[in-house]
């Protein structure tokens, strides 16, 4: 039994880069570490992080119908009150913005605020125009590609490529190629970035919300990795908002995806406008991450831990990764990491590859490595454009423990090496 | 600020009649009970199901791994595999379906299901054709009514009223104004319906089945309130199920609305899709919901605790309801309750009502309780229908406590009882 698909439908129900992944992902994990699961955007289980949720959920369940209440009990779809009222309170105080909880609306995980501000800002208007928004730089994640409920509506801009070292590049914004017409609804940038985990300059930053203030549109920004939690972040930058952003953040990768809890943070208006969308699409949001971590928002807890053991945690795992890469690929492999500024990957890029990616990463899957292709990476550019970096670098997480993931670099590095000798 | 807004954003961003009353719902239950919530689909907290959820949560942090697992991994976008294991198993044996756990997909609420199935059937097709989803029994669940991505895809049947008694009525499936165009992509019944708890018969469904199966369309039944959990069913009906078919189902009625479970039962090919969704718009589901239930599921205790705790609990709330309306209205009103034979709520009918229910609903407010006026369950009805029940009832809940829910009832027959006299 086999129906027809409305648009809607032949978007979003056939499958996706980003829905292999979350499987291949689940799979892994659900099959016990057979699989080295380094494509996932899986945070690592960090023990001091691990016993702080263990005592959250004793303190609901010790508390007099706390428990009842996170299970059992619709909150307003905007958000619990309280839970928002103590991130306002951190937002003012860490970084002087003027937010009440009305400037805050949570959303079934950052993914979702995504898919509800692109849809609700791009696509089909209803004077039959068609809006688009502007990645200024490319690759940007995978997540984002497939989320239109109707035409496509991106319009990215490629990444300048600076070599950095001899075996490091950096990507920095284009902005002679960026020029928005009126056909833009808003500007989104990842910061730090997926999955190349390069943070935009603050000048970056602020050359592009004047581009979008001078537009009168948006400047989103994808703060999933980002300060003030769970600040994975290892270069020194200031994050900023204003009336004229959104700003977007998680609670997935301080460590409670299985709890699906994203953070708008924007004007009031467009935060009711989110609130709206939750209760039509979901009713209400999942209780559970928002009381875990609400009182770690009030005592400022939660900004002691990312800083001093979260963002620690991932800074070492990044070092090591690149000490493994540097040790196992030959010299002479013309590959180039992507100066890691923040988030949980590293972003090899193998100039001159021989096969594209996708083939590479069938190639490690056979040996039971799992990594992410480039070419998921790279959407909403000109259908002929051929630029060969899209082909040529993977994404390879280092979140699993140490040796999965030394492990896992071993077999990659072998690939590549042979490669380059055969080619 | 205020940005321009797409379609979709006009369609679901500003506000409807869901999200007022889930603005009303966690409003009333976090101000603490000066508000009598006789609105919201909040369900009763069942001291005995409550202990079930605490004995649970004990469990899963007793289990090794167990409380890290639900808060920080991430799952596959289809649902727990373990989980959908187990309902396959659950129903086969308990329905002889032929299904396994690809027949199974978790969504992040009933609702979303929702969004989620009737935009991928309806709505605009790729030719420029646009289908839309049969209502067969109006009114119907306040939920579905702003979930179009597009332009509204209902088309709605009303229903047939049958006085059954002096102060009780019963809808009927006016299966004479049934005749499905090739317009028509889905048929959609809620059942027991939200919001009249009315129970389609075995018969209405055989009917309906046959007419979807004609047209090669699929029927899909919201079964939130049914079999086999949490089974809020008053009347002996046989659920039923094959390819032609969508059920859903929901873990919040059960009493765990706080963790935003829902699940769809239908083809291997429909679940895919679903599990597409999943993962484009929210990457995968929240956990703890699923891990609560699973081996309920799969001991089969979730059968026994629905039928020997959560029916009865209702269907005795039910009756006392009814009795305190039967005691407080005086009986020359022309009031007709609708046969209450499942679900959270009352249906309550008010022939030649001088003022329209979001009238009588303001007055309410003021005297602090809440009810569901009953123009937001009448939708996709043809402009020009004039029809007056659309403005005589209200949903009235029945799953406070015994005390708010009287005092509540006593409000609502006080001002009715006024308004015929004035009138």
């Amino acid at each position: 039994m086999s129906w027809q698909l409305s648009k809607f439908g032949e978007n979003l129900c056939g499958g996706s880069g980003i829905g292999e992944l979350m499987d291949d992902l689940g799979e892994a994990l659900a099959g016990g570490g057979e699989v080295k699961m380094l494509g996932g955007g899986q945070p690592a289980h960090v023990p001091e992080i691990d016993a702080v949720w263990r005592k959250r959920l004793e303190e609901i369940m010790a508390e007099p119908g706390g428990m009842e209440k996170v299970l059992g009990n619709y909150d307003v779809p905007a958000g619990n009150e309280a839970f928002r009222m103590a991130l306002a309170k951190l937002f003012r105080k860490e970084f002087g913005w003027e937010v009440t909880h009305e400037n805050f609306a949570v959303t079934m995980g950052g993914q979702t605020a995504f898919f509800f501000l692109f849809n609700a800002l791009a696509g089909l208007f209803k004077d039959g125009s068609r809006k688009k928004v502007l990645l200024p730089l490319l690759p940007e994640y995978i997540g984002y590609a497939n989320q239109s409920v109707g035409a496509d509506f991106f319009e990215a801009i490629p990444a300048k490529i600076e070599k950095t070292g001899k075996h490091e590049f950096k990507y920095r914004v284009d902005f002679d190629a960026i020029n928005p017409g009126d056909e833009i609804a808003a500007i989104c940038v990842s910061r730090p970035t997926n999955p190349s985990g390069n943070v935009l300059t603050d000048g970056e930053i602020e050359s592009l919300r004047e581009i979008a203030r001078k537009k009168g549109i948006p400047l989103i920004v994808d703060n999933a990795y980002g300060a003030p939690f769970p600040n994975v972040i290892f270069s020194e930058v200031t994050p900023v908002w204003d009336e004229g952003m959104i700003l977007t953040l998680s609670l997935s990768k301080i460590g409670l995806p299985g709890t699906r809890t994203g953070i708008v943070v924007a004007s009031k208006e467009v935060c009711r406008q989110v609130s709206s969308m939750t209760s039509i699409v979901g009713l209400a949001n999942a209780n559970l991450g928002q009381e875990i971590l609400r009182p770690l928002v009030e005592s400022g807890e939660v900004l002691r831990l990312s800083k001093e053991v979260v963002r620690p945690f991932y800074e070492d795992r990044s070092r090591r990764a690149r000490e493994w890469f540097a040790r196992e690929l030959r010299d002479e492999v013309p590959y180039f990491i992507h100066r890691s500024e923040g988030a949980l990957f590293l972003w090899l890029w193998f100039e001159g590859l021989p096969i594209t990616t996708k083939e590479l990463y069938q190639r490690l899957k056979k040996r039971g490595v799992l990594v992410v292709p480039s070419e998921y990476f790279f959407f909403g550019l000109p259908e002929d454009l051929d630029w060969k970096h899209t082909h040529e670098c993977i994404r390879v997480s280092y979140t699993m423990d140490a040796e999965t993931v030394e492990e896992g670099i071993k077999v990659i590095a072998d690939e590549v090496n042979k490669l380059y000798r055969e080619g």
